[in-house]
C-alpha cells in the first residue's frame, strides 16, 4: 500500500488538548472497513480492516488497524466496503418524472410520440422536483457525482447544491433554438462553473450532431477552447444514426465531431454504440481528452444492434464511464445495474466470457468514470488528497455471502440498496439508509399533483423531432 | 373484478363473540395495498386499496376498502403492492456457497476446472448451510417457491421445511453413477412428495441428455408415468450442446427427450437456449405438460449466442418460468433481475423493442412460473382458494417513483430489496425485512470455517466431465 499513514503529530496529539483539536482532529474517521484501492498501475486491490481519515472534505489518510485520532464523527463500518462513490456519467436527472411513461417502444416513437411532446410542457418547478427526486435516488444508490445534460439547468444546479452531490452540468441546446440556445449553454457553463464549493463543474452541451448543425458544433468547439470548458453531447448513439449520417453527409457522427474541432476539446460522448471501425483512427488522433459514457440498459431496451465498443476504446486509451441515461429510458438511475450490464453485455456481444472482468468493471466505475466527467485527479480513488467522496457498502446480506472474490461480489451480487452511507466532500448525505439532505415524500406528492398538466400531449407540440 | 368478497357471515359476525373466532376470524388481513390480480383472460390488472383475507394458509378473499373482520394478524400495507410470491423455476440452492468462485470463464472451464472438482468434496453439512443461506436470500428477495435440482436433497428438503418456503425438489443423477443414481432420485421423489404440509413437491431429476444416457432417460420417463411424478432436467442449454448432439447422434437434445418418452411426462426443461427451429414441432406434439425455465443472466455471462426462445414457446403454449440457476453462475438468486433481463434480452435478441412487455414479464413471473413448477392451480395468482403465497413490495423509495405504469415499475424499477414482507401458506417468513425463520450470521460463520476443505481442488477429482 502506498497510502501514507496519518502524520505522527496527528497520532500522538492527545484528544482534547486545548489548542489541538482545530489543528489535528479529523472531521470523520471510518474504521474497520474493507477499502477498495488502486495501486500505482491502477490495479484494484482491497485493504482489510482499513481506517479512512477525512479532513476538510478530503481523504487525509487510508491506513490499517486502529487510529488513535480525535474525530468530530466516527463510523464503525464493520462488514462494509468503503469505495469511491459511483459516478453517473450521463443522465438527465429531471426525467425521473417520466420513469415508465413510454415503455416497449422504438427510440423514434419514444422521442417523437411521448418524451418530446411532454418536454414541451416542462416548467422550472417540474425540473426542480425531478432533480430533487433524482438526487435522492442517486444518493441512496451510492452515486456521489453525476453528469447532467438537460434544460432549466439553473434549477438543477440549485438542487445539486442543496443535495450535497457533486455534478458536471450542461444546459442542452438544439440548433432549432437559433444562436440563443448555444449562448445560453455557454452563459450557464460560465456562471456555474466551480460553484457549490467546487462541487459543480460545467460543460457546454449541444444535444447531438443530428440536432445541432456543423456551424453550431464548430462554434461550440471554439467556445470550449476559449473558455477552457469541456463539452458533453450525444453522438453515434446507435448504428442507425451512423448509417444515416454516412448516407446524408458522407461522414460518420464521429467524423462530424472531428470536422467541427470537437475532438480537440475535452469531450464526453454519450453512448457511442454507433462508433464504427473507421471512427477508431479518428478517435486515436483526438487531441482533447475524449471519453465515452455507456448506459447499456437502454441499448437492450431499444433493441439497438450494438453496444458501446468498450474493448476497442480501451485499446485507444479512451475512458468509458458508467451511466444510466435518464430514467424515462432506463427506469432507474442505478449505476450498479449499469456496471453489471456493462460487463454482461460486453461478454455477450463480444462472444467471449473472459471480456470485461469484474476488476475491469470496477476500473470503469472508479477512475474511468472520474476521468469521463473531467475529475480524474479529484475523485475516483480512495487516495490521500482526493475528495472524500466515499460510499459504504454492506456485505452482510445473504445475497452477498460468502465472498470468494470481492470484485465479483461488488459487480455482480451487490445491489444499490446495499449502500448504507454516502459521503461527498466529507459530508454525510445518507447515513444507514437515511437521507439527510432531501425529503422524498413531499417531492413525490407535489410531482403527482403537477403530473396531469405535465404529461398532457393534446397540444401536438414537441420540442424537437427525432429524425437522424 | 371477479374476486368474491368475504362471505356475509364473516362480515357480520362480531369480533370477540365467544364461539365465533375459531370459525370466522381470519389468520391474516392485509389492508390498504395495491393488489396485482389476473382477470379471466389472465390479463394482469391492479386493484387499488385492496384488502387480502387469509385463512388456513389460503387466500379467502380479495376485496377493496375496509373489511370489518377479526384477524389474528393485520398488516397495513399502505404504499405497497401485494403480489404473488415469485417462483425461482430452476436453481441449485446449495451452490450459493460457490457464489463468485469461478468468474469470467467459458462454461466448460467453469464446470471442469472449478465447479465439478469442488462438488466432489461436498458434504451434507455444506449442502445444509448453502441451502439455508439460499433460503434466506430467496425470502429476502420475495421468492416464495423454488425448483431445486441438486445433490443431498434430503438435506435440502429438511432446510426447506424449516425455512417455511415452498419448493419442488429433485435429486440429481448422472448415468455415470449407474442404476443407483436413478433409483435414489426416484426414492427421494417418493419419500418427500407432498411433505412439509404440502409445501414440498418432488420431481425426478436426471442431470441432462449429455450426462444421462438414452436408457436412463427412458427409464425415468417410465418411472414418471408409473408414479405420477414430474421430471426436471437441463436440456438444450446452449447452441453448442444442440450442435454436438446433432453431430454425434443425428438428433437434437429435444429430439432425444422425445425419443425417451419424456415429452409425454410433466417436464421442466432448464434453459433451452439451444432449442432449434426443428424442435418446435416436436415440442408442439408433446403430450405432457412441458415447460421451460429461463435464467438469462448466465447466458449473457457465458456469452452463449442465443437465449431462451420465449416468443416461439409462447406460440406453442409452453410456459416459460423465471429462474436464476445456481449462484455460482448467476451470482445471486435474484428473480427480479431475471424478470428484467428476460424482458431486455428478448427485446435485444429479437431486435424488437416491443417484445416482452412488462405485463408479459409479470405473466411469466406469476402464472407461467407457477405452471412451470407444476403448481399452476395452487399458486401464481392472488385468487381466492389459492395458497397465500404473497409478497408486499414497497414503492415509496425514490427509485420507484412516480408510478406511470405499475407493471413497468415492478419489472424495471423495483429491486429485490424493496420486498418488505414475504408470506408462504399464510405464514410470515419475513416481516419488514426481518427474517423470521433463518439466522444468517451463524450460517455464514460456519460456512466460512468449512470453506478451505470444500474448495480444495488438489485431489484432481471431479464429479463429472463437461463434454457435450
Amino acid at each position: 500500500m502506498t497510502s501514507p499513514e496519518p502524520s505522527p503529530d496527528a497520532k500522538t496529539d492527545a484528544p482534547g488538548s486545548p489548542s489541538a483539536p482545530a489543528r489535528i482532529a479529523a472531521d470523520l474517521v471510518i474504521t474497520h472497513c474493507t477499502a477498495l484501492v488502486h495501486d500505482e498501475h491502477e490495479q484494484i486491490g482491497f485493504v482489510e480492516d482499513a481506517t479512512v481519515v477525512v479532513r476538510e472534505g478530503r481523504i487525509q489518510a487510508l491506513t490499517t488497524g486502529p487510529v488513535d485520532l480525535p474525530a468530530a464523527e466516527r463510523i464503525d463500518a464493520r462488514g462494509q466496503v468503503a469505495m469511491p462513490g459511483l459516478v453517473n456519467c450521463h443522465t438527465h436527472t429531471p426525467m425521473v418524472t417520466l420513469r415508465g411513461i413510454a415503455e416497449d417502444l422504438p427510440v423514434e416513437q419514444w422521442f417523437n410520440d411521448v418524451v418530446w411532446p411532454i418536454e414541451s410542457n416542462l416548467q422550472d418547478r417540474d425540473v426542480e422536483l425531478g432533480a430533487r427526486l433524482a438526487c435522492a435516488e442517486l444518493i441512496r444508490g451510492g452515486v456521489t457525482c453525476f453528469a447532467d445534460h438537460y434544460f432549466s439547468m439553473d434549477t438543477v444546479a440549485a438542487v445539486t447544491a442543496e443535495s450535497g452531490l457533486r455534478a458536471n452540468l450542461g444546459q442542452a441546446f438544439f440548433s432549432s433554438q437559433g444562436a440563443e440556445g448555444r449562448e445560453r449553454s455557454l452563459d450557464f457553463a460560465l456562471r456555474h462553473r466551480d460553484t457549490a464549493g467546487g462541487r459543480i463543474t460545467t460543460s457546454l452541451a449541444p444535444h447531438a450532431p443530428y440536432t445541432v448543425d456543423d456551424a453550431d458544433l464548430a462554434a461550440t468547439a471554439r467556445s470550449a477552447q476559449e473558455h477552457g470548458l469541456p463539452v458533453h453531447l450525444h453522438a453515434a448513439e446507435n448504428r442507425d444514426q451512423s448509417d444515416t449520417s454516412l448516407a446524408r453527409h458522407g461522414r460518420t457522427p464521429i467524423e462530424v465531431l472531428a470536422g467541427a474541432g470537437l475532438l480537440d476539446t475535452d469531450l464526453l460522448i454519450a453512448h457511442g454504440t454507433g462508433i464504427m471501425e473507421r471512427d477508431l483512427p479518428v478517435l486515436a488522433r483526438a487531441r482533447g481528452r475524449v471519453a465515452v459514457a455507456s448506459a447499456p440498459r437502454g441499448y437492450l431496451r431499444f433493441a439497438w444492434p450494438t453496444t458501446t465498443p468498450v474493448q476497442a476504446l480501451r485499446e485507444l486509451g479512451i475512458p468509458v464511464g458508467l451511466a444510466t441515461d435518464g430514467a424515462a429510458s432506463n427506469n432507474s438511475l442505478d449505476v450498479w445495474e449499469s456496471m453489471a450490464l456493462t460487463a454482461l453485455t460486453q461478454k455477450f456481444t463480444g462472444a467471449d466470457p473472459r471480456r470485461l472482468t469484474s476488476r475491469q468493471a470496477l476500473h470503469h466505475a472508479t477512475l474511468q468514470s472520474a476521468r469521463a466527467v473531467g475529475l480524474g485527479e479529484r475523485i475516483g480513488s480512495l487516495a490521500p488528497g482526493r475528495a472524500a467522496d466515499i460510499i459504504l457498502v454492506d456485505l452482510t446480506g445473504p445475497h452477498t455471502q460468502p465472498v470468494h472474490d470481492l470484485a465479483a461480489t461488488l459487480v455482480h451480487s451487490v445491489r444499490a440498496g446495499d449502500v448504507r452511507t454516502t459521503i461527498v466532500d466529507g459530508r454525510i448525505l445518507m447515513r444507514d439508509r437515511e437521507l439527510l439532505t432531501l425529503d422524498v415524500p413531499s417531492v413525490v406528492q407535489e410531482m403527482n399533483e403537477r403530473m396531469p398538466a405535465l404529461i398532457d400531449r393534446s397540444h401536438g407540440r414537441r420540442i424537437q423531432d427525432y429524425d437522424t
